[in-house]
């Protein structure tokens, strides 16, 4: 833990910086950076560019200019020490006369790892520390699965109803939990739905905002099945621009080799069924209406197991009101 | 909103004396109380006795003694104006000399009523407050419908099943929710369950604390149902004694005419599903496990209705982590 206050205020700023680039980043990690000078004042802060665009240490150096001399760094991630489409950063931040880095995830990844020891060579001191980086989490369980992190995100009464008996799913939840569901989109590389729902709802799988204009930050919009999907069933997917894959696993592998690491799939219960059945539902969002309607479309298309031992069990990590309703996380054990 | 420190400790403490006495007061509510002295000392605090004892404020006084000459009392509940089988609390606060009064809920017992009055006619200042007493709310909500005051209990994965389809149901939430409902059932009036449950579970209804044994306090236990009960079926119920009435409403006047106020009804989903098209439904408990199973036995036994429009809607009063569970806890609007 991080108890000196100019310190916790730099890695407050590079966990926001880092947070405020999700989504854009892809298939690099959201970092963020700040920097404070050598008297303790935060002089920089950062989040990585789009892709071939500067990491978040670089942009942080840029704002702090001549106040990072002798200064410190705070980094969500380890400074890279690979030279790509940009120069490393563990390079940038010697240059600049920087002191001290604290980061706090090191580089999973073999061909950019070692920043931390580079660093040391040039004197300059590089210490991990704990925190939690939520940003980065989708970006670091991907990278060690070798394949996009896939949240399954659903809207139900408490008694676990997506839709009810004649259909009608809308509005499940309220207007603050609906804000917040396009707040989430942006920030994510893909939204997913199977053929189901693409042929239902005419969806637009867009993050927009509360006056319905969209954000700068589109994800990819993504419909898994074999069916044909007519334009003139889905008008708004074919007005938009969508990818089609046949099924979970080929979706997966191509979301992977397009760049996406962090992917939303939004039901409907088939799909949700068949990616819990794959194993590949790495977290949970159910945003939870305070209704009871006792019957219905159900989350899941189908049961998981016979008997309660076979339930899918997950870590819960938060639970957040929102208005009347309640967002309710969860994610799996062994993946984060 | 109260900002003096003394009187904010004192109404503190009269919601902590009234919250420990629920379930061993009914038909009278459980009222907390607390005196401060002339000085602004807290000098007695009390709660309400079972019936035939003494109230809140008789408790509070005597714990004060003298020091209540000149002070001030703190009272979740109008003092009584009523000689029951106990004298009049506004009198016992005169009687010691109080020369303020403060109390949160005004009395809605016409028998009872016009205690702030009688008060105020002997020269002592009676001011109503605005606070929130957990405690109070199922007594008043009793009193105003005229029945016990119901609220539904269930313990639910995240999409809304009770029970595996092979019925499997033990346990589907931790230890930690499975404690707290046991210190819920000791404040209760009675547990409710249907016959199926009866049948099925062999339940005891019992409140129990961590190492197995009963509270002091033991609420009614209480099947609705026409269906017989044979002791060998439920053998924990036939050692420990139950109620017994046919159907709901005849289960709720009787549990009224026997002093019962605030009622756990634990299921079955029948039974829930009864008590929900009756309307009795005033607070939800749900109990949510970190779990999916996709198939099961869900919370209702039928469709509150065809439509979204349907659903039952209910306003959520708190989310509460247990655990890895989730308490959700609403009320029926109208009720609170
Ligand atoms: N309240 C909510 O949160 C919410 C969210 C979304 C949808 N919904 C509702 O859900 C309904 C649609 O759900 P749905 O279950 O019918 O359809 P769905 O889950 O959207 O789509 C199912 C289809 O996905 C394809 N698929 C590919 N690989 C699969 C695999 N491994 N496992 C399962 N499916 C795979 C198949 O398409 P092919 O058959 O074409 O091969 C399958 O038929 C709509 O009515 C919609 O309104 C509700
Ligand atoms: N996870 C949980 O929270 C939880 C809690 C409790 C029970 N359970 C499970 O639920 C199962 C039992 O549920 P169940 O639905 O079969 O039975 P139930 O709801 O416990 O009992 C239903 C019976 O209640 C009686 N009843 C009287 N008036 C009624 C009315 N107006 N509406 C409906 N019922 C009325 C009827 O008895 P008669 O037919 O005798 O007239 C009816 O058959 C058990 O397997 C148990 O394990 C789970």
């Amino acid at each position: 833990m991080i108890t000196d206050p100019a310190l916790r205020q730099a890695l407050e700023a590079a966990l926001e910086s880092g947070d405020l680039v999700r989504g854009t980043t892809s298939p690099n990690p959201p970092v963020g950076a700040a920097i404070l000078s050598a008297e303790g004042e935060l002089v920089g802060v950062g989040g990585t560019q789009p892709p071939g665009g500067p990491h978040a240490e670089v942009i942080a150096l840029r704002a702090a200019g001549g106040r990072a001399r002798g200064g410190t760094a705070v980094v969500t991630l380890e400074p890279c020490n690979h030279t790509g489409r940009t120069g490393p950063c563990s390079q940038a931040l010697i240059d600049a006369g920087i002191a001290r880095v604290f980061f706090v995830h090191p580089d999973p990844n073999d061909a950019a790892a070692g920043g931390a020891d580079h660093l040391r060579a040039h004197g300059v001191e590089a210490t991990r520390i704990d925190a939690h980086v939520p940003a980065l989490r989708p970006w670091l369980a991907a990278v060690r699965l070798g394949r996009p992190h896939v949240t399954l995100k659903f809207a139900q009464t408490l008694d676990g109803f997506t839709a009810a008996l004649d259909g009608t799913s809308r509005w499940i939840t309220g207007e603050v939990a609906r804000r917040r569901v396009h707040e989430d989109r942006r920030r994510r590389d893909a939204i997913v739905v199977g053929t189901g729902t693409a042929l239902a709802d005419n969806p637009s799988l867009t993050a927009r905002t509360a006056d319905g204009s969209l954000y700068p930050e589109q994800p990819r919009r993504v419909v898994i099945g074999s069916r044909e999907i007519p334009a003139d069933a889905a008008p708004n997917l074919h007005r938009l621009g969508f990818e089609r894959h046949p099924e979970i696993s080929a979706a997966l592998a191509a979301l992977w080799e397009a760049g996406a690491r962090d992917v939303l799939v939004e039901g409907g219960a088939r799909l949700a069924s068949g990616f819990l059945a794959a194993g590949y539902v790495d977290a949970v969002q159910a945003y939870v209406a305070p209704t009871l309607l006792g019957a219905g479309h159900g989350v899941l298309a189908g049961a998981v197991g016979e008997t309660l031992a076979d339930a899918a069990r997950f870590t819960l990590e938060s639970v957040t009101r929102l208005g009347d309703d309640v967002l309710y996380e969860m994610t799996r054990k062994e993946v984060h």
